[in-house]
């Protein structure tokens, strides 16, 4: 089944506000089997909203609207309901109710403001707000179905849970949709597709399996998603993708869903009971902050340093100075011995350093912006590797950080560095 | 003038991804005048994408398009443009010659899949990509506009900077919005409405002027928006109600716009030759990332240290260990010791601390979660201030660098700490 969701308010039509609440009902609908086919938003305009209406009710038999539901002046979405379906507001008491529970959990004093959002067209059925002083309608129709909902997050979001959702599995049967996301990094988008190649024999010719390429700022994700009769079966199919895709990619996907590298790193770092520090000159401080997102990290996470001063360099990580003034700060001897003197002053099991023209200025013909040392010290081994990770300042912090931690789940699993 | 925008993309319409691209088209076209009027989300599918290009050009002088137009087989925008303005795609140099110039950059082998983004519908004009290998595409027809820019929001964003902005400020004349953003920090959204009090008075009964107050995790930005004939009244009327605004809170407001705590407080640093360094303990890092994020910063930035586990809080910031054993490591006695320990070991005029729960386990009832300590210390003083920045352990964590960077801000302008 598909469903279009349309959203009002002049709120959004200025970019004063992110629209959160197109995603969330995507994602409910979709864990039902329904599909989102188009998303449209307008302004407080009775005229827009009832063209919208007609649109989108012409083309799904499953509407879901959110805003325009409150007390004040510009909120005319009832109205429109109202003209569309041909329909009256009348007092429900079942919601005038409702509205004065609200009112009193609140302190506040009873206003004609708030009774009047007891009206609802009359042919409707009123969903109940929980949370909130404005109820939500429906219209149950030849089969399709139309749902206004307040555009507060909080209010429709348990409207969904509590009343949409359970309606829509109990009324649909047949398809669920579910995704899985692959996360790889370290491989370009289109050398990905090259690796993957032929995509209906890496689904096995299953009609109803699509691949997305998702590029991010130094990762791609990839989002294999299914559409089935029963999660069961999804599920098998999945999985059978999953595996056709590790066979080919196995060592560029460090995770999936929403497992981030700093969350692999930090549980193979426990299981291996190893403990780590970071040095960071162009990184700044962003891989120990990754680092201790995680909860608990404080098991494997022993020591962060940002010498930014080469001062700092020498004094605090022992690098010795002549190695700075003969190959300068940002050279292979300098990175390596930055992860070795981090490892030593911190005791750790593994040390790891970045050193790295950021930019925008500091750059030269041999050493240009985006050029970054990584480092990495164990008692094994001490060694460091070259990376160009372009511009933009913030960017390249945030390319260099990734690639660092890239660096280390490749050494913590025994995969090639590249 | 109205517009419409379309965003094209399948992780949109199963709620994947939050579409903010939308939000910032919006705020860019309103700050030249012209409104939205309506945001549409389609899937990649040619139909859909063809229908939406058809309804948009109909109702609408000017249609701005994202995403899609990646080099894998689910990008579809170009070959749906080229059908919808019967035209053909093209080789163009000056597109080969971007794409070079950023493979090169990013040190990548120069591969096919690349060069076919240099194919572009030969009627249209090129919008160049500064960082990234899809270009932007302009038909500029009738006295309408279509643009198709990538869904990517750095490169997006670049693009209506740099190309479509300036052209529509040259296009269009009659009314110019503008926009002014006052960021405060340290006040709740409530008691600074109640500070600055009237709203018409602040505006001195100028008609076409509104306030809005939108807040953030842990700051408060009011955005200011005067809609008038010229730039230059508009101008006038936004410095009047900034000056007024000010007049009743200014202490809290710690730049306009753009700026960040981090670009203000190391101006001042600059400006008084201060140096700075920085123990974090609670904040993992995330206080140097922020500073470390200011080109230029390195001139006052010299050190970060972040000592995780306490032997690292003794042994390289020289704690002393009856400290930690006695108040334990979240307390004053810790927070300042460690400012004056990493201004000591860094050499530098100041020196800045945190230490805290982050959570989300590891709080009691004396040390509940969300207590943090932020150390401060200079030649003339050392203390410590006791902070509760609620739950979240990555929101606890941006919280607690922020205030840290304003205890710091405060003390380098004379203001009062509170």
């Amino acid at each position: 089944m598909n469903a279009e969701i349309i959203s009002i308010g002049d709120e959004l039509l200025i970019g004063q506000v992110i629209n959160t609440n197109q995603a969330f009902m995507a994602q409910q609908l979709n864990s039902v089997g329904v599909l989102v086919q188009k998303m449209t938003t307008v302004g407080d305009t009775e005229q827009e909203i009832f063209s919208a209406f007609e649109n989108a009710w012409n083309n799904a038999p499953l509407v879901l609207v959110t805003g325009g539901l409150g007390p004040t002046h510009d909120d005319i979405t009832r109205q429109v309901v109202c003209k569309f379906f041909d329909d009256t507001l009348m007092i429900n008491e079942e919601v005038l109710n409702n509205i004065h529970r609200i009112v009193q959990g609140r302190n506040l004093k009873m206003r004609s403001e708030f009774e009047e959002q007891a009206l609802v067209p009359a042919k409707s059925v009123v969903i109940q707000n929980a949370i909130g002083t404005a109820p939500g309608i429906m219209y149950d129709k030849d089969g399709k179905y139309f749902f206004v909902m307040p555009g507060v997050p909080r209010e429709m979001e348990l409207m969904m849970h509590n009343f949409i959702v359970p309606l829509l599995q109990k009324k649909i049967s047949g398809t669920v949709i579910c995704h899985r996301t692959l996360k790889t990094i370290g491989i370009a988008e289109s050398l990905l597709a090259l690796r993957i190649g032929n995509i209906d024999a890496l689904f096995n010719n299953h009609r109803n399996t699509t691949l997305a390429f998702l590029p991010q700022i130094f990762s791609v994700r990839l989002r294999i998603t299914v559409r089935e009769s029963t999660n069961e079966r999804a599920e098998a199919q999945i999985n059978l993708v999953e595996k056709n895709i590790r066979e080919k990619i196995n060592d560029f996907i460090y995770g999936a869903d929403e497992e981030e590298l700093e969350d692999v790193v930090g549980k193979i770092l426990m299981q291996k009971k190893l403990t780590i520090a970071v040095a960071e000159s162009c990184t700044g401080g962003k891989i120990a902050d990754k680092i201790t997102n995680v909860s608990g990290s404080s098991a494997y996470f022993l020591n962060g340093v940002v010498p930014y001063s080469n001062t700092m360099k020498t004094s605090l990580l022992q690098v010795e100075e002549h190695l700075i003034k003969q190959f300068g700060a940002v050279s292979k001897e300098v990175a390596e011995a930055m992860a070795c003197g981090v490892r030593t002053i911190s005791s750790s099991s593994i040390g790891i350093s970045t050193t790295g023209i950021a930019g925008p200025t500091g750059g030269s013909k041999e050493k240009p912006v985006g050029l970054v040392w990584i480092g990495y010290s164990s008692e094994e081994e001490t060694f460091a590797v070259q990376y160009f990770l372009g511009e933009g300042r913030k960017e390249m912090k945030e390319r260099a950080s990734l690639a660092a931690l890239e660096l280390l789940r490749r050494k913590l699993q025994g995969i090639v560095l590249q």
